[in-house]
């Protein structure tokens, strides 16, 4: 399958305690988290005595099968995840959550993000006598807390977290216990809800929609949680913190429906659209968005500009595996198979695209060249983010194979290279505006300016790292 | 799989005579009609002495595996296939095209359409000695070609088209010729193409843009077109002719980048909906459009009326096979995990939802529910369609299964039921104005009026039909 | 999978009318045929009203999922088919049983055998506007009887019978009857059987002991059985009758338990080895048979020449498909794989080694040379069959890839090709003795003599048959 | 699937140093090690800076793609395993060989056989910070190993074994060595051999055959061989010795062509045969032996005693899966689909029938009742190894679910159960003579006599040791 997306988040997470439903509504919820991870899925019960799993490669409804679902019902307290992998590492061991067992009692393992010390951890570990069953960073969690001191399960939970840095939204679940921790950054959003009397969390208020849940509030940065049948209990791991919250996930990554701190990813979105309309000066016949993730920015735009917006591009929602030949002519059919113009709407007019990001060029490249020979007069292309230019540490896969195009090259070059008549894109002032106004408390920019919030001690980049630990 | 459409189109059609990748454009182009058959999908080629074949189950990139395609590679001419089936015929047999084999020749055949004479037909030929492979009514073509007399191949399909009566389109592949034929009303659509200098034709043009081939017109009613290595060949099989294209391609079917007579589905829904707000006279904060297919009438609403459009409702694009627990408690469950709304957009606002037409009303339940469980002050419902009333004969599956609200309510008691505040239709009169304005020669409208306008012989609903013909 | 074997049985029937566990009956029965044909199997009941089918590829196992057996539980009329195909035409719609509906009712058939005027007939059909479904030469029965004339189905069974020339065992299912059929030279078994009242019929009588059925008699060549709710029906349908039953089936298709007249074939084949014997004059140590066809060939040796039997070479029982990497070098190791010589029976004596014939001569090379690497001081072959020199038409797959060995080569080259110090084969003579002390009434040798008791009027092997009837 | 045997061996294990096709002959020699563990199996090679690996559930052909192999085609060092597994951990993370990943180093790890203090140490391993990815026993190795101190990887893995008491034999592979170790007792069979000069073990010497190695000796136990680039490394891990090799491995597990310290087990069988005839003083016609184990006794038993041996019992060749109708009905349809007799050959004959062992006794009593059904006047049964009486710690999986019928029934009542005219057993006097005549230095007969030569200190079955580490 060709990927035309040129980011991949690396995960979504869900967990709920205490219903009698909670596998399928484990099963249903990830499946609301889907555009999070679509290589791997999994879900983690607890059944009192010990812990049952299930996990499979590919999308939910390929990772799970009916019978393994049914084996899970019984069971009133689960985990679940979805997993994006890049492509070395896509074995299943390391589709979570991991499940390990022990004699003293097992634990259920849901990770997003990206620990930025993982590997000096595993070495030393592995120095210690552990021995690893991943290439996931997400396991040297569970070998610290194996090894971890302290007069309760929670204290050894905070002096584990402790020691780790980066970004990480953990469901951890023991036989009696859904513990929740998000890092002192708060990189990686995660909520918490509540379905007839029971409290959940998931990567996304999505989630919650999807399964009828209420949403009650944003984790903060620090903040654990554990949730038992005593009910919940209110903590943090530390007492730093500084929230830099990933502005992708605003971007590109939540489903529109998504809510942070009340505010739904599309208004956001369309106040972006808004900012960049008052940055572009432009004058187009119409603006067209580029479906599905960039037509809430393209109705800011439209609607502070007013130009018309027009849906100007479809795209072909039969998408899934295709089958591919090799070289360029190959990659080319392939995107004009997702995304058509509409050529009625796009002819004889001057037109303004509002993508979300560009990250290759491959894709902006072919939008233009596909309304221009759809009749259009001029096409100016509007980003309503900064231009990408860094690695992320964090959690977010940006391709090794594929430069990220403006990284190495002017807007100037971009624009040429892309065909548009013009392009501009959002200022990254006018993009922590609008977050500010929407109530964030921080947000990571690193990918935009190279300030990055916490060290990338590792020094490495995930799949870096992948490299480092595995030879399978 | 929740399967919430109400209305399935029966096939999607293409072919193309003599262009070296024939079998990968067709692949391409299936592609891109996949939205009008999902449940089979298949290509026969033209090797010069013989056809051959590939047909499978499911969507085409579960139909048809690499292997398979390798193997039709070496062919320049092909013709393709996907298919949606009614839940009883779902058989391998029944997925097209058809590979007849003879030592006179063999035939390859795909059908859209419907022909309401096919048992009586078929009757008769078994009586004379004939043995079917299918239960689908297409295969009375090969049955009547083989049996017909005449001085060419071309005199001989004109006499077994005469014979047929209801709404096709076929194409047919010889050896040596591919053969397209439109029945006298033109129920369904087929449009004739270019690709470096090789003929092609294809149900909608978006097959041709995916494949980038030029879009030269709209197949006439009676039109009997054949291509061969010795060019193109008009003629007609017919002299009758009276124009119906079927509306609900309009409204419903077809892709909205698909063009007829030169103008965009996605135009012409548009302009229902500008219709729609002549009519609707209901004040509002916002209009919204069920995705995906009605976001062009509420374009158009919005642009009449002057109220603003919002995206309020979102569709989760991994939709694919779900587990479903039975119940009605399951049924709402999948239709939350397939649409969201969009909680800030919503809260505090009447809205205004266009959405394309009503079948069960199950759908429009479950909006109208969500819209007021997010915050929604009123609801009121626009459908840019007149009521559905009237089961089709001509190749549209209405199901059998659940009910058409509209046939035994009246308007006030569909908008009681679905719990909106109002509920307006399209009048048939407006709907017909829109299709006039943009070029068609004449619209069947019996699922709307009941005034059919090609005689049903057989007298069966199409799955009526299909159980007198199976065991299997 | 390296197939070794270079003889291919065609099929294996089964039928069983009136019993309450028919489908699983006939599924037990076809796993104890599977010898027959390991490349596709079907069932097909009578539901009454209707037939009702289901078909697979591959081993029995493979081919009839539990959900399919499932689906035919209810009905007590049910036939079956294994199938051997040969690999151009190995496509589902070759699978039999064939199930050809019609609104005069539907037609289940299973065949056995090869019909030699098939393609003649089929061409005859064609012309006449009949179209074919498969490339298999059984269908030309489903035709001919379709247009058969006459004042009853068995009336019209006769006419179309008439008209077959070969070899054929039928077995036919009507909603309300099935019926059996051997060609008027009964070149393929066929057997009558009772179970609980019901009765069934059989290529072998293995498959009434794998169900606990009575074995009641061999059909003769030429007899027509009808059975219905009104009990049995014993007919001919023709006067002419000229017994050949296959040399073969004794020899080597054959289950050894099978009984033909009551004879087993491990009886048949120990006294083919005792003929064996006779001829031939060679001291030896011990006796060793190919296992497992062989074995009883080579304890009738051992009996009548007085040298001791010992099992000197063993067959891996898990064969199965494996990974083939190409080249002679990949083909030995795959025989390596499949029978290993014991050491220390094998090493320091002079052996004789009884197989049941030579086709293509790999095999036997394989055993002479792993016999000697064992430490064999001399290996000489006996062969329990005459030299095998020509094709069969009559429903024997001889590979025209592989040459056989002896239509060009004579003993004495055979016997240098394959390393062994000598080579004995039974003579035409002897064997027949054999066949006569055993009550048969004549037995086709067409293989080993060329004297063809039916003429080959199409004049093609079925492979040939085959290219001239398909492109796919 | 109906599994009739009743024992299970634990594993089959073959590994190969330095040969340019060592993956390709270590598929091959697991396919023919297949009757030791059917189902899982895997393969680990090393590429000299990682080990890489491929493992699947269900039998080699299955278990292992094409694919898979392809990709370590290029590796020159390789160990595979095949696995029986109890059914409770039949999980794709139980499938050896295991592959552990670390920054010092990777492991590859094939065991055959049990540790019985396994329990012991994985909990004082998890109580000291080890997480455990498997509930095997064998992984209690590694992580010993892991931790263990010492100069060189050799005194490690000699401290690792040191600590371990049961039955192993292991391939260990790093990626500069391979490792084969041999417990003290040497239960489980291993053995050395040699390929275009490189070196190779396996559990089996019918693995030397299926490649067409040579075969050197088997290991002691208590050895310790390290095989490198450098060479072979003779040496051992304990001065101990206590040779008691395990008594089934020869009457039942090993492949008839397999050879222990030179001698087949064929003529190990045939012998056991010859000592029965001495103890068994029946009158009968005829001697048959139970295919396929149980006919070398049968031909011993038949040279002693001079009753003529024959086949009286056929077993079908296709047996596989199955589907199975539950009950009682059911499972006597499934043993008649898998051995049948020759009812000629039986037919008024009194009939001595020689089997391995009896375990359940469900196949000893199915087998007269059909013998006695074919005709046979009288049927004797003769078993060539003693009652079986007790449970197996050292890697033979005894269900649980089936009793051992001779543990609580005498040999009278067990012959009234299985219906037999009388019941003879070997001696466990005559079973020690063969072995001791053909070689051997000690042989564990607790299964028969009780008398277990290693203390069980975990004191579970495997099954129940498996049951106390999961809950998956």
């Amino acid at each position: 399958m060709y990927e035309l997306r040129g980011l991949n988040e690396e995960c979504g997470l869900f967990g709920i305690w205490g219903h009698p439903e909670a596998s399928e509504l484990t099963y249903m919820a990830l499946h609301s988290l889907q555009h999070r991870g679509q290589e791997g899925a999994g879900i983690v019960a607890s059944g009192g005595d010990y812990l049952f799993g299930a996990r499979g490669m590919g999308l939910l409804t390929e990772a799970l099968s009916q019978t393994q679902l049914e084996s899970l019902k019984p069971f009133s307290k689960s985990i679940g995840h979805v997993r994006y992998a890049t492509s070395g590492s896509s074995a299943l061991s390391n589709v979570q959550p991991f499940l390990f067992k022990s004699h003293t009692g097992d634990l259920g393992l849901a990770h997003n993000g990206n620990i930025v010390n993982a590997l000096q951890i595993r070495r030393a570990l592995e120095d210690d006598g552990a021995i690893f069953q991943t290439t996931s960073d997400s396991e040297v969690f569970a070998h610290l807390l194996r090894r971890a001191k302290g007069p309760s399960r929670k204290a050894r939970i905070k002096t584990t977290l402790q020691q780790l840095k980066g970004a990480f939204a953990f469901v951890i679940l023991h036989e009696d216990a859904m513990t929740v921790a998000l890092d002192d950054h708060g990189v990686r959003p995660l909520m918490l809800g509540m379905l007839d009397g029971a409290y959940c969390v998931a990567s996304e208020t999505c989630a919650f929609t999807a399964i009828g849940a209420e949403y009650i509030r944003d984790l903060e940065p620090g903040e654990l949680i554990t949730i038992s049948d005593d009910g919940i209990d209110f903590d943090r791991y530390t007492d730093f913190e500084n929230p830099n919250m990933c502005s992708m996930e605003y971007i590109y990554f939540a489903r529109a429906d998504s809510e942070f701190r009340g505010t739904s990813t599309y208004t956001i979105r369309k106040a972006l659209g808004e900012e960049l309309a008052k940055e572009m000066d432009v004058k187009a016949d119409i603006v067209i968005g580029v479906p599905d993730s960039s037509l809430a920015a393209a109705k800011g735009f439209s609607d502070e500009s007013g130009i018309p917006g027009e849906q100007g591009l479809l795209k072909n929602r039969y998408v899934g595996r295709t089958f591919i030949a090799s070289g360029q002519e190959a990659r080319e059919r392939a995107v004009r198979m997702k995304l058509s113009p509409v050529r009625d709407i796009v002819e004889g007019r001057s037109i303004i695209v509002i993508d979300d990001s560009i990250v290759r060029g491959t894709t902006s490249k072919y939008i233009v060249k596909a309304l221009k020979k759809a009749g259009a007069k001029e096409v100016h292309m509007g980003v309503s983010s900064p231009p990408l230019k860094n690695p992320c540490y964090y959690g977010i896969d940006v391709s090794t194979h594929a430069e990220i195009i403006a990284s190495s090259k002017s807007t100037e070059e971009v624009r040429a290279e892309i065909g548009a008549d013009s392009l501009t894109y959002l200022s990254v002032e006018r993009m922590h505006q609008v977050y500010e106004k929407y109530g964030s408390r921080g947000q990571c920019d690193a990918c935009f300016t190279g300030n990055y919030p916490i060290e990338n001690t590792d020094g490495l980049l995930p799949q870096e790292k992948d490299a480092k630990t595995k030879g399978v």
